[in-house]
């Protein structure tokens, strides 16, 4: 039996892509890998390509195309023994840089490599680099220093929707639909009425409201309970959302007292947090959405966590109908132009950000 | 920011069409449009269209593009807020012309318009124009009689069928079907033996039936008792189906005491009603389906239209698998000739009619 | 009303099929097929044919083409009366042979004829040659001596599987996989390390294993209880796969006490049987697995039959995700090459008599 040698290259990027490959995106959470003997790893499309994820023998992540290079098994069927990944069908033994590492009664010194991919594991999250893994520098990984910090705590989720992950920057971007999704529990009619401002920083996108003495909406009433503050205080509300490289998008939120300087005021008068958002792509028309909220007041009240996580869920998926019937209705309707008014600035400006990255990596 | 400028324009009819599209078509039922504020919209593709369908501030019916022209939302998500339909996106406030009305914070008045059908609410139903709104014409509407008179009741329900509507106009057209699809209802084995005829008066395909000195099937017995007739009387019974651009099939049947004239027999000897489909296109390969029965007979006993609503509604769900994987059929076979027989001439004609609306729309 | 005259030819076999057209594949079970007036017939799609299975008056398998010559209804959805097939949309009365045998009040001598597939039905199976008629010889039925012998039972049953059958042969070609798709049930280490050898004789593939002084895994000692032996005893193993044309692998397993002979030990000391595996394809891309396991000890056990069966039927469940996301893995990788080691010559020995009988097909 002759053995096939060709070693499997990267992909190069095509001008197909809608997304950069030379960037950090989140893969999973790191409570989504679980670890030792006999762990099940996981299968999660990214960027376009099958990837299995699992746990060496020193729990450190590993991601390899998901594709025995025996049979084109899945390896995410298999399992891990003594830091292995052992594919399911017929026990060939992967290692973590793509090399079979052994096969019953099998020479596996020819056997052609599979991809595998960089990745970090940081913040609580699994970091893929889709792109080439020459190129792939830590350094590049988006800071979170609330990540880091006991002042915070975080609670989020992951929801798998059926649409270009642009059109859930655009969404996250422009917060004036706060008003019409989310009617019931952060939308208010002063954030259409506030000026937004958009403003480009270097690789960061920046929209940003200011409300000034306005009723808190239920939302914001629970984080002021949570804060120790008086849930009918009248306050000042801000919204700060911001565009980062590959698809992320972290917005400052937050009320404080009416007067006391609103999103400068002092911690004790004010509840703020940050809505996290890390929007994977999956295939061209979906995507793995990362949400969560970090907070910095009553970081050890971990049912207050709880309460805010099942909130932000359900708000949340108040988006996911909308988005997904947008995509069918502009799959539908390919060339027609869309509006791209001073609210979508955000959301505009982000895309030229990826536009840029995309066209630099294939002129690269 | 700038904005687009571009007015959609009704798309021209292309060949591709296989039903005309300058005709009125049933889109809902009247019940489904609710009034009011707030109250929801109704999203419903027609003739390849999708189409939002809702009332004004009057409770009068607009029908338009369901994509809004900020973002290509859904407008069918949205709401009717003062008569006026707002996207449930970013709150644009459409008109019922399909120009925006406004938008929080914005100027309008250069934004796209969308397409708006016209509408007719008649007889219980609300009834659309998919073509061009120019040559929209109240005259050209179905007249229905019987839906005027206080001697007539109806009910009926709506269906949602994967396959051509032309698939259901055939098997409306041919009623010999009943002996076989609908054995333990309205089928008989003297309907097959009863000679078809087969006319066509104008724009009008009729093909009939009579039976004479036959039992009466289930249904009819149930008609029989309907109409204080002995339900095991010997009976003349009829088929009369009538077929009316694009796509409508009215069925006069019905059953007399043998002897006593049949169609033609005294209202107090006979039990007849009317059949009553509206077929509507939804795509190439699948049709709403508005079907219902007229009677002229206990008309007053709301009681009995349940009934009869009920179990027509059960013998017309005989119809929709052989009709679904007759279509598949047919997918599977696109180069097949069928059998066009006598039976099958109401279908034929019907389908000339067709053809021939079509031909003409496109030639003009 | 004209009549359309073509008759419909058998499909040549086109350079696009991945299974030989002209052999016996199984088509269902004789137990699927019911007998007698009002009988309905069995729709299914063999080798990309929809076909019609029923039982004539004399309780002979027919099968025809799934399509009404009248208006192209699935034939499956009508009825066996007087012997004849009735099509359940308008009555038309189809013969064993394809051609119209009548249809109220019409004359049918010049209706279009449709294909009839020969078929055999033998050893408790229906069997089907989709290919040429002319060339359908009984002559090549698969000969299964154990389903003719009293000394032996057998039971079975079929799973849909949404791969091509070929990655069903490869998978019962090659039984390393049953350590690690059925680890808790007949897989064990041993098979790994156990020589494999395969052999082509004449139109028969045969792969081989056979395991020396080995425990046996919680299958066998069922099997051993079964044959009244005891089941922690050390045994000889064997595996002794056969692949015949067009797609059946019989497996011959059992094991012995040992030191007895292995294969070759008297009856008295081992538990033997038959893994019987008919692989039918549907598309490209899915087929019907029929499984099942013949067995000469306890032949007149019933309830061994049911206990073997339920557990067969598990544990070929086990290679159901596999074999499916195998053909997703391969469907997004057409250009992959596949490593073909030793215990891949099974199925690769099988898959060039395939391709071979294909080849002379095409020439013929």
């Amino acid at each position: 039996m002759q053995q096939a040698e060709a070693r499997t290259q990267p992909q190069t990027t095509g001008p197909q892509n809608t997304w950069p490959q030379n960037a950090w995106y989140v893969a999973c959470t790191s409570a989504e890998l679980a670890v030792g003997e006999g762990a099940k790893p996981l299968g999660r499309q990214i960027c376009g390509e099958r990837v299995v994820f699992y746990r060496d023998g020193e729990g450190r992540v590993a991601a390899l195309e998901d594709f025995c290079p025996h049979r084109g098994a899945p390896l995410s069927l298999g399992f891990v023994r003594d830091g292995h990944l052992v594919c399911g069908y017929h026990g060939l033994v992967m290692g973590c840089e793509g090399r079979t590492v052994s096969m019953p009664e099998q020479r596996v010194d020819r056997f052609p490599t599979i991809r595998r991919f960089p990745t970090i594991e940081r913040y609580g999250f699994v970091w893929i680099w889709p792109g080439d893994p020459e190129r792939a520098d830590p350094a590049k990984l988006h800071h979170l220093p609330w990540a880091e910090s006991p002042d915070w705590a975080y609670g989020g989720g992951l929801y798998h929707i059926q649409c270009d992950y642009r059109l859930m920057v655009d969404n996250l971007m422009d917060l004036t639909h706060e008003t019409y999704v989310h009617a019931g529990s952060i939308g208010q009619k002063e954030i259409d009425e506030a000026p937004v401002e958009t403003l480009v920083e270097g690789e960061e996108v920046i929209t940003r409201r200011f409300m000034e003495g306005v009723s808190a909406p239920p939302f914001w009433r629970m984080g002021l309970r949570g804060a120790g503050l008086p849930e009918d205080s009248v306050v000042d509300r801000w919204q700060i959302c911001r565009f980062n490289l590959p698809s992320h998008v972290m917005i400052e939120v937050g009320v404080a007292l009416t007067g006391q300087g609103g999103y400068a005021a002092d911690r004790s008068v004010k509840a703020s947090s940050i809505v996290v958002d890390f929007i994977t792509p999956e295939t061209e028309t979906s995507h793995w959405y990362f949400w969560g909220m970090a907070r910095n007041f009553a970081a050890d009240d971990a049912a207050l966590t709880d309460t805010i996580r099942e909130g932000q869920g359900k708000i949340f998926s108040e988006d996911l109908e909308m988005l997904e019937r947008q995509q069918q209705n502009l799959l539908r309707h390919p060339d027609r132009r869309l509006l791209k008014l001073n609210i979508d600035a955000g959301g505009v400006r982000s895309r030229m950000l990826i536009d840029k990255a995309i066209r630099e990596e294939q002129g690269a």
